[in-house]
């Protein structure tokens, strides 16, 4: 299935900082970094759970959002992409 | 349709916040902010084109990312969501 992960962290505290960091870097493992804060993963249900576990080990559900969508499919004929596209420098997670 | 609007907007320059806010007060229009640069918007096909033709007159294509995603329904559903809900204070768009 398809998912859009998105989320936002708290980054005013260096734990925070550290969140938002452990939060990409799970992302990473699943799917394409598409935005600062927005992953486009296609996995299986397994995958899913898996997904959602780690997530939930490293986010402060106090402090941050997190949103997990299921995509209409085919995905690339259900989204319009403007401007920047995926592949430039993402790597680095966005510190506030 | 159920929409899903996410945006990454270029803050280096003044211009950059101030497309920034603007995008944010163009979604406002059509949707629901659940994060910082997330919308979740419920329209017809002709409120959807309209959102994109507003949308594409305040982003830098050169510099920010737009992407709209269709969402399967009913968006309930299909959409999980943990830590801080919509309704908290996203009046102010993030200024990084």
């Amino acid at each position: 299935m398809e998912l859009l992960v998105t989320y936002d962290v708290s980054t005013e505290t260096r734990e925070g900082r550290r969140r938002l960091r452990r939060v990409a870097q799970v992302c990473e493992g699943y799917g394409q970094r598409v935005q600062q804060s927005v992953f486009e993963c296609n996995v299986d249900g397994v995958h899913r759970e898996q997904l959602v576990h780690r997530l939930l080990g490293e986010v402060d559900q106090g402090e941050d959002s997190l949103r997990i969508y299921r995509l209409l499919e085919p995905r690339a004929e259900f989204t319009r992409s403007y401007g920047i596209q995926p592949g430039y420098d993402l790597h680095d997670p966005l510190i506030l």
